[in-house]
């Protein structure tokens, strides 16, 4: 394993040392946590989200005004405690609750449960909108039912402008519960991810091999075999994404080509070129594009392919700007 | 070699059309070329930069209002062509001139020469600031003097600014001339880049090396060693700089750690965190900070530090908005 870290079993602490240390006038750490919150005032609804850490710039890359109010960091690929959920909470509760966006791992789902629990002990009214856009397999090591991916930083996005706006916890709740069933990510891996304190890569592939459908920790996808050129890998995902979308001729839809972290942005952009175009062949109007590294795993090579189907209110609340380091 | 990419001889014209594809409401092309420039309206002094592709998001993802006019996207680590550079400063200048931003090495300034001269005998105005802020080592594979690195992105985003205020082409060449001399970069690598068309790396370090001062193309750095923590390499990195600079307790500078293209930005923050330590150990004032994949070098692993030199409007300059993809 070749890093740039100090010890294996501080890589955490020293990142967000790092983070807030950077960024600031973003960015605050609450104390004797890993909690990242924003520095500014505001006064909506709290947007908590968070989880284990190795996919950076998520998600306290998404702190700031109009997105997250704080982030929790578990240790890699590990969720966070419950205490450590539960303390975002207290520290950017306004008077008007919290609502927590979990990505689908049974880690993550059980300790924002309990967080929620300690949370509404103190009569916090708190919620969660539960992601899980992986199309890619049902259950996995680490989830039943499907994962969440790339597709959470969507969800970020537009529930964070709806709380800006004033929603309450419960409104928010429910847009987002329809929002999740909107948006559908598939994910390839042309290498596996090394966890500073395992030491070597979760999986690995042949010098000419990929697999579709890998998941965020290196979870098993659902067909390995060798590698093929943009545009039909970009076929073979957009046609799954199609199948579970339906969609048809003039509908409107966003495009997220997501990096997993050892990708160079040349490859996204001609992947995203390739994706764009079958939407288009497909009558599909692209009415949102988003292309860069944003939701990674470590050192992993591969990217996925997120849609939203959008409608006005959301291609608005996508193109808002906000006061964030990474979106 | 694994890319998601079609055909290698086709990955700079597909990237630009990604680029453009996703970003439309930033970025276009100019027609016939591989030229990426701002959409907008404008009346200042064109900035135009560019060079060899692969160093994304440079230089097309700081195209915007506050930063560059246009872009110059060159094949894989190949220089641009002068008639390819003449075509970005015919598309943006607007009767003030341009200032072009030049990388120092020995293809980029020659072509930048003589698209200048093609320039001059259409009577646009056009001058040139060189950035040769790596300081490791005294002329390489395809420099004489010093490589020019990711500092050109703090050069990018302050004479951007100071041309938004109206300045003119000499007023911005006087200016950047005496900017470069502030900045200063030392980059070290953990693996070597692939071009497509090559299809191997362009050097191999062993399972538990790296090496100092590696240039963005590959170019031999300074020294090979055992990979040590980044503590230790922030250590060398950041001695190497002050050596340079010389640089006095209560002085105030810029610190910007920069991702090769496949080093996890959970790596680049613990990193930042130890040379900024040893900054403040120093009693130097950090005014400005700045962490990501800016100056990428494909899929290589490492990353760079560069330092500048500030005053109040450097420092102002630096923070103001700008309307680009990746700044």
């Amino acid at each position: 394993m070749k890093k740039i870290i100090n010890q294996p079993k501080d890589v955490v602490e020293e990142m967000v040392a790092g983070l807030v240390g950077s960024y600031p006038d973003y960015l605050k750490q609450v104390p004797e946590t890993l909690v990242v919150a924003r520095t500014d005032e505001f006064d909506s609804v709290a947007l908590v989200s968070g989880g284990g850490s190795g996919h950076e710039p998520s998600h306290a890359g998404f702190v700031g005004d109009g997105m997250l109010s704080a982030a929790v960091c578990g240790q890699v690929f590990t969720s966070p405690t419950p205490d450590q959920i539960y303390e975002a909470i207290k520290a950017t509760d306004k008077g008007k609750g919290a609502l927590m966006i979990v990505k689908n791992y049974s880690g993550d789902v059980m300790n924002f449960d309990m967080a929620k629990e300690m949370a509404e002990m103190e009569d916090i009214e708190v919620a969660s909108v539960l992601v899980d856009d992986d199309i890619a397999v049902e259950d996995s090591t680490y989830t039943q039912g499907r994962r969440g991916v790339a597709g959470t930083v969507l969800v970020h996005k537009i529930l964070g402008g709806l709380a800006r706006e004033g929603k309450s916890v419960n409104e928010l709740a429910v847009y987002g519960e329809a929002l999740v069933k909107d948006i559908k990510t598939v994910g390839i891996a042309l290498s596996g991810a090394t966890v500073p304190e395992v030491g070597k890569p979760g999986f690995t592939l042949d010098d000419d091999e990929m697999e579709y459908g890998v998941g965020i920790h290196g979870e098993p996808g659902y067909r390995r075999e060798k590698i093929k050129t943009s545009s039909e890998i970009a076929k073979e995902v957009v046609g799954k994404l199609k199948a579970e979308f339906g969609w048809q001729s003039g509908d409107s839809y966003g495009v997220f080509v997501n990096g997993m972290g050892a990708t160079p942005l040349m490859e996204l952009f001609i992947y995203f070129n390739d994706v764009k175009a079958l939407l288009e062949a497909d009558g599909i109007k692209v009415a949102f594009t988003k292309v860069g590294n944003y939701m990674t795993s470590l050192d992993m090579a591969g990217a996925s392919v997120t849609l939203i189907k959008l409608d006005d209110k959301r291609v608005s609340l996508l193109n808002e700007p906000v006061h964030t380091i990474a979106w």
